[in-house]
C-alpha cells in the first residue's frame, strides 16, 4: 500500500523523521542523565510506547487510568499518571493495575493522597506519588516553600504510599526567545532552592520531574531536574516549530486532506475542520491558522468549520484542483490524533504500518 | 445506575428536553409541510437516528461515507450525504447502500458529479444528486443564477444520477438579532429568485434543502425551501443559547466533570479541557469562553489545555472543593460528542440509556 491509496483525511507519519526525533530525545537524556519518562498522551498508541521504551525511557507517562490501562500492552516498567487523579474508581482502576507494574501518581492535594493510601492498602499494593509543585504555570501544583514542604511531609507518611519526589510542568513557557529562555533560567533556580529547602528538611526526593517539548533541549540546564516527560517530539507540530524547539523539518506528523470544493473564488475547501484537526489555535502567535499547509507556505488555513477547512490561496499564485491533496501539519498535533481511528506510518510513500490509536478518547 | 454512579467527564443528556427537542422540531416540519431530514453529526449514534425517524423525519444527513454506513442501522428511507464527496473510493462506499436505502449527494462541481455517475452505473444503483449553491456563507456551492443553471441542466442528464434539486446552507446567519433576520429574510429572496429562475428553465427542484439550528424557526418563512436539515437542535448548546434559537432549558446535553485541584488560589481546575470540549469558541461573541457552567453563571471557563478546564470563579462567592461535580454546557455539543466513548441518557438523577458514539472519527 502506497500513500496515494490513503482515503482522507489521515494522519501520516513519516517513519524517519519519528525514529530520528525518538533516538534525538533518548540520547540527550542519556547523555545528560535524565530519566526520560515521554507522555504518551500524544500518540495514545501502545506499539509507540514500546518503541520510546527501547530507547531507553524508564517508563511512560499519561493523564488518565483509561490511558494507563491502555498503555499496559506497552509493558512499561512505570507509568507514572501525570495527573490529580480523584475519586474511589479511578484510583482502584490504577490500583489494580500495580500489581502488572509500578503506578505512580502526581498529586497536589492531602485529600487526594488520602484517597490514593486508601486505594493502595484496600488493592494491597504501593503507589508511588510525586508532589506537584506550580513552577509559574499558575493550573495546577502547590506553591514552592513551605506549601510543598507540608503536603510531601504529610504524603510521606501515608500507608501505601511510596513518595517518589516532586514534579511541575514549565508549560508557562511559550517560546525560546530571550523571554523564554531567561523563564528558563528562572524555573531552574526556583527548583534548586525548592529542592535543597526539601533537603534542608530532611525530604530528600529521588525524583524531580518536568520537562516538556518546548523547553526539552535546554532540561540539562535545570540542574536540580533529573527526569523529563516531553510528549509532543514524537511527531512535533506547528506549534513546537513557532515555539522554536524544532524545524519544520522534525515535523514528523501531517494530516493528508483532499480538496472538495473550488467553487468560491480565491480559496480551497479541504475535507477536514475541527473534528481532525481540533480548533486549537496557536500557543506562541495570535495569527489565526489552524496548520502549515506544507510545500505552500503562503496558503492561510484562516478558518474552519466541522469538516471543512478554508485555505485562502490568493497569495500562492497556484491553482489548486478538486481532488488534490495537500498536506497540513496540525497547529497541535496531540489533540489531532486524539479525533483519528488510525495513524499510518509511512517510509518515502509506501505506507509500513498502520496503528489504532488505542488510547483515543479514554477521558476517564 | 444514577448520574452519581457515572465516572468523569462524562456527556450527559436529558432524556425529557431531548425528547421535548425531538418532538418540537417534528410538529414544526409538519405544521409547515418541511421534509425533516435531520442532520445525524450532532449525535452520530444509530438509535438517536431511529428515533428521528419515529418522529417523521424523511430522513437522515450525515457528511461523511463513514457515517452513512454507520447510520444504517438506523434504517432510514434516505441519507444525505450533505457533503461534497470526492473520490473514486469513497462514492464506491455510498453507491454499495444505495442497495439498502436511497443515498443522496450534495454537489458544487461537474467533476463530482461524473464521479458520482460513474460509480452509479459501476455498482447499477442511481445516487440522487442536490446542486449546492452559496447562500452568503461562501463556503461550498457554486453561485445562484448562471453558474447554478449551468451545473443543474448538466448533472440533470448524466447516467446513474436522480437531479432531486438545491441545496444550500444558512450558516452565516450567526444571531437571530436584527440583522440576522434581515439575512434571513434576503435568503429568502434569494431563494425564491433562484428557484424561480431555475423553473423558467425547465429545472424543476423537488427538493429544496437548507435549514440549520439557528435559524430553524424562522425556516417557514423562506417560502420556496421545502426541506430542513437541522442537527444540533437535539442537544443544542452554548451557541444555540447565544444566537438566540434557544433557551438555557432547553439544553439537553452537559459534560459532567470533577472539580481536580483547587491549589492556585481563585480557580477551579476540572477534569476536562480541549480533549474533552473541543477547543471551539463561541460563534456569537469573541468572548473567551469554552462553555456555561450550570449553576454558576458568574464562574468564567476562561481556558483549558488538553485534560484541564480552567475556572475562574472568582466571583462566584461560592467556595469549590476537591471532588465536587460540575456540569457545564459546552460552546459546541457536535465536536464535543464526537470526542466520547458514549453519553448517557438520564431521566433525573437515573441513567436509563448507555449509547456509543458509532460514528465518533468516522472522517472518511
Amino acid at each position: 500500500m502506497t500513500i496515494h491509496d490513503l482515503d482522507t483525511p489521515a494522519i501520516v507519519v513519516d517513519l524517519d523523521i519519528m525514529e530520528r526525533n525518538l533516538r534525538q530525545m533518548s540520547d540527550y537524556a542519556a547523555a545528560h542523565r535524565l530519566r526520560l519518562r515521554p507522555h504518551t498522551k500524544t500518540h495514545k498508541i501502545p506499539a509507540l510506547g514500546r518503541r520510546q521504551i527501547a530507547l531507553g525511557a524508564a517508563g511512560l507517562s499519561v493523564a488518565k487510568p483509561g490511558e494507563a490501562e491502555v498503555m499496559m500492552a506497552a509493558e512499561p516498567a512505570e507509568i507514572l499518571v501525570a495527573y490529580p487523579t480523584i475519586g474511589a474508581r479511578k484510583l482502584e482502576r490504577l490500583a489494580k493495575l500495580a500489581h502488572g507494574t509500578r503506578i505512580s501518581i502526581a498529586i497536589d492535594s492531602l485529600e487526594c493522597a488520602h484517597q490514593i493510601s486508601a486505594a493502595a492498602q484496600a488493592e494491597g499494593v504501593t503507589l508511588g506519588v510525586l508532589v506537584e509543585f506550580d513552577a509559574g504555570l499558575h493550573r495546577v501544583g502547590v506553591r514552592p516553600g513551605a506549601e510543598l514542604q507540608g503536603l510531601v511531609q504529610a504524603v510521606a507518611q501515608l500507608p501505601g504510599i511510596d513518595w517518589e519526589g516532586i514534579s511541575f510542568y514549565p508549560g508557562h513557557i511559550k517560546s525560546l526567545d530571550e523571554t523564554g529562555l531567561a523563564a528558563i533560567r528562572a524555573a531552574g533556580a526556583l527548583l534548586e532552592e525548592t529542592v535543597s529547602d526539601l533537603k534542608s528538611h530532611g525530604l530528600i526526593p529521588r525524583i524531580v520531574s518536568g520537562g516538556s517539548t518546548p523547553t526539552w533541549a535546554h532540561s540539562h540546564t535545570l540542574t536540580a531536574m533529573n527526569e523529563i516527560r516531553p510528549g509532543t517530539y514524537i511527531f512535533n507540530d506547528k506549534n513546537s516549530v513557532g515555539i522554536g524547539s524544532c524545524a519544520w523539518s522534525d515535523c514528523a506528523a501531517s494530516i493528508l486532506t483532499t480538496v472538495v470544493s473550488t467553487a468560491v473564488s480565491s480559496q480551497a475547501i479541504i475535507d477536514g475542520g475541527s473534528k481532525t484537526f481540533s480548533s486549537d489555535r496557536l500557543v506562541w502567535s495570535s495569527e489565526v491558522s489552524f496548520g502549515e499547509v506544507v510545500g505552500y507556505p503562503t496558503a492561510v488555513f484562516h478558518k474552519m468549520m466541522e469538516e471543512h477547512g478554508f485555505l485562502d490561496i490568493t497569495r500562492t499564485g497556484h491553482t489548486f484542483h478538486l481532488g488534490d491533496r495537500v498536506r497540513i501539519i496540525p497547529n497541535h498535533i496531540c489533540v489531532a490524533v486524539n479525533l483519528h481511528e488510525r495513524l499510518y506510518g509511512v517510509r518515502g510513500e509506501q505506507v509500513e504500518e498502520i496503528w489504532e490509536v488505542a488510547g483515543r478518547g479514554k477521558l476517564q
